[in-house]
């Protein structure tokens, strides 16, 4: 029984065609020996992140398979986006209750899409029994020094982000089947339940920033959270303009309290967050020109700490401010 | 709660100095951006595997948590000796049920000496609430080429063993409490205990192993299912030698037959097994010499599949030759 089952799922992780999802592979050797090998272009460093994704934790109970192979790739793919690398391959530490074939073909062709909207190849893997577990590594290159890190803002920055906020958590809601306001048009709850099952890693709009913005990553923990990362490593404090938020039409049956509450502290959105010397302001007309949807949401001070603007005046932001792992998402 | 929590695991991880177990670092950027960065050599490729530790599957329930630590990384490490690489770094994927400072001081101890052993630093990790799993990915480079597959086996090759087989069963046995033998000595009891807990990756092997012998791999589901996977890599038919097999001293207490068995089937020995051209003979000697147990056992022959000789002449071997996963160990 045991080795049925194994030839069963490398069956359906070969024939999902995950070995060659990335365009110009760098696998010299993949799945199949006691490790992978791969070649990284000359002058490159390698970038590296590990994500585990735990039923209940990260995604509700019996979440549907396909979505669960999508999401546990994108986010981990995120990652790469936020260090400004390009993808060189990833791994997968599966640990599933049992290898049902309905569900491993569905998590496999999930897996399969998120590894071709990324260009990121299968390269190994380990495939265990017990309760549901999805690990990814993934590895990316940059340029030598190019990578963006939190650490670099400076006072006088732009505060950026790549992306509407607040989709990912009102997402969350639609996929948990909460309440949902009254007249909220059907292709909003679709693209609202995409946002959360299908994360979007800005790898396009990461390696424009190589060299030119100063710090940045990617809004998993909620906005304010993650502003919170950037100002402590680089010892700054972040001004955030709220009325300059960008958010999805999608949103607008909510409450205004609830939006914003979604925005600032909701997490699961996956757009970068960086900021940018003002020397620089001028890449943003050439990279909304080229369709990226970049907004200028505050500016970099002297101090330490986030600071948000409602229109009434600066206010420090304290206490809870984003997601909070050990919690559980039907709490 | 949760905050304090991430904030206590953090700590011990970083108590530990993971960071700075190996001797001369790759690291550029460690633990606390949204991925590491590394710097391989130049010329060098990457070497990567992910190895998942599940209980009740790879380990008895409620194991001692430093052994877990200890034995998580080791097993990972075994992949890139066996592979002739050199250790970059490693990343850790924890889900623990809770947060229990007892069990993360022991456990991150654990860790520490595999690491400390190995020469390997922690580059990064993610820790999450759930049923214990522990994810580890090992990053290692090898100069172009050079990587130790298992498809380069050829006629006439010899067939060679790093070290002692069966210690690993056998201390399966000694930690599950089974039955011993009577007399078996208490010195031998200890050594068992660490050979199941605390494998030692051949990485020295390894890196002597590069552009000499022809295919390895390490011996984790047992000697006949790995020799096996040579065999089919390399398009060859291995025939062992019963006689020439190396034993423990430990080992002398328990019967003939279960000792043959353990060394034929018993896996998590963790020794290089690999075919060497017999023109590169010579080397067995500097490398005895250099004080590395490497035994002849075997070669490589023309065919398919494994032939074991006890002495009778080449018998086939079929049927269930190894470690299965999907298995507990209290089975």
């Amino acid at each position: 029984m045991a080795l049925d089952e194994f030839e069963l799922i490398a069956r359906y992780f070969r024939t999902a065609r995950l070995e060659r999802a990335g365009e110009a592979s760098a696998t010299v050797l993949g799945i199949g020996d006691d490790a992978a090998v791969l070649q990284p272009a000359a002058g490159q460093q390698l970038v590296v992140s590990t994500d585990t994704l735990v039923e209940g934790v990260h995604f509700p109970k019996e979440g549907p398979a396909a979505e669960l192979g999508y999401r546990a790739l994108a986010v981990a793919v995120s990652d790469l986006a936020a260090m400004a690398a390009s993808p060189l391959g990833f791994t997968l530490a599966l640990t599933l209750p049992q290898a049902t074939p309905c569900w491993l073909q569905a998590f496999s062709s999930g897996l399969a899409d998120a590894a071709r909207d990324a260009g990121i190849n299968l390269i190994g893997g380990d495939t265990t029994r017990g309760p549901l577990n999805i690990g990814v590594t993934v590895l990316g290159q940059v340029p030598a020094g190019q990578a963006l890190t939190r650490s670099g803002a400076r006072p006088g920055d732009l505060l950026c982000v790549g992306g509407n906020l607040g989709d990912g958590a009102a997402g969350l809601d639609v996929v948990l089947g909460n309440q949902l306001p009254v007249g909220l048009p059907m292709a909003a709850q679709d693209y609202l339940y995409q946002r959360f099952w299908r994360p979007m890693p800005q790898l396009a709009l990461g390696q424009r920033l190589r060299g030119v913005a100063s710090a940045g990553l990617d809004v998993s923990d909620g906005l304010l959270a993650d502003a919170a990362h950037i100002a402590s490593a680089s010892g700054v404090r972040l001004l955030i303009n709220g009325p300059q938020l960008p958010m999805s039409d999608a949103l607008r049956s909510w409450s205004e309290r609830q939006r914003l509450d979604w925005m600032l502290r909701g997490g699961d959105d996956y757009v970068l967050l960086f900021t940018l010397p003002r020397a620089a302001r001028r890449w943003l007309e050439q990279w909304r020109a080229a369709g990226l949807a970049v907004s200028v949401i505050g500016e970099v001070q002297g101090g330490k700490g986030v600071q948000l603007d409602l229109g009434l005046g600066p206010q420090n932001v304290d206490g809870p401010a984003g997601y909070q792992h050990f919690r559980s998402t039907d709490d």
